[in-house]
């Protein structure tokens, strides 16, 4: 994948596997276990947003939106962990998801509209 | 935060900045809606796993594989969008979150031991 | 605990348990593969609403109110195969959580407080 | 519907909709709030089972499988809101979706089979 040693994810994968490593955690890190540990962290996220309006859940009060920081860091931790577990380069794996997008979603066809960006996944 | 330019998820999250402003879907992604599709797209990866041994889940086959890595591209696809909207820089959240951990569950104090792994989230 | 047979939760409950043995899957229906298929419907649902404004999401159109009524009762099912392997009395345990709620929430502390509304759960 | 004023679900119905109205919460009971609410509590489900063996969340010790009954009373909790919010009647739902389920997974078919209990949604 030639990622250079000096890229941050990476170093952020070196960090993270060392340190399930160190705990013999990594039995328990299997994908299926991984998954449910992403999932109950984008719902800590989910339940920071659940009774706020749209707009309100972009404007966090300081103490809310550090909060909510922590929990897209945890998200990224299982996200990143899952990818080393697989051996998945997520960036990669993201650029090609984004030409099969490109392709679904032509600027023309579904600019403004709302109905299209239903579809979005 | 003097993440260079030439950072490998920067150019990701410039990438897909343009293509919602492209399509003027900037409107739908309030943080609150972003964190739905977040979610959603954590169940599908969620769904691949759900009938599976743990052990399957480590040695999928080629097609399910495929499958997999663009459902934790679309996760990292939203997140970086999470980020962006917010102004969170996700890789020093995500240290900064270990930080934490480090703290939280000393190698001494955990290591091996199940019952603490159900504590690391 | 006394449910009649009459009654209708307890006779889905007995539909879905004899629609499980007689395709021998009862086998995968552990508690923790069912909370990864309920949760998994539960993201289904999610996304119906995903870009939708709160008001919209109050007013659907017939065949998305459909698509919304079969996705409820996908999350019903896969609660009702929970309580039947852990043997749960799902209602019950709803007025006992109740209970808890009339207690942490008093009317005449709560009433018509977004903030309060927000500690729900 | 016809559900008799007996019916334990729709007893319980009337309490939550009932508890919700004496707060003046249920502006915040938009069904995308509600989707949301209720995929947080799956999540703490998912939660108490992420690192357990399938075997292991099969035979939960007593105080852990206190603090499973009352994650399923919460997503039973969300579940009924949703019905009475978009004027739903679950248990129907339920039914006519087994009626699905018992068209597309003929028992001749999938018996014993796991490969077909992986569509099982």
């Amino acid at each position: 994948m030639n990622t250079p040693d000096s890229d941050r994810l990476e170093q952020l994968n070196r960090r993270l596997a060392a340190f399930a490593r160190a705990r013999d955690w990594e039995e328990f890190h299997s994908p299926k276990n991984l998954s449910m540990a992403l999932i109950a962290e984008a719902a800590e996220l989910v339940e920071h947003f659940q009774w706020l309006t749209q707009a309100e859940s972009a404007a966090l009060p300081a103490d809310k939106r550090e909060a909510v920081r922590l929990e897209l860091a945890d998200i990224l931790i299982y996200l990143v962990r899952l990818g080393e577990r697989l051996d998945i380069d997520l960036i990669q794996a993201a650029h090609d998801k984004m030409d099969l997008n490109e392709k679904r979603f032509p600027v023309e066809k579904v600019r403004g509209l709302a109905r299209r960006a239903s579809e979005y996944d």
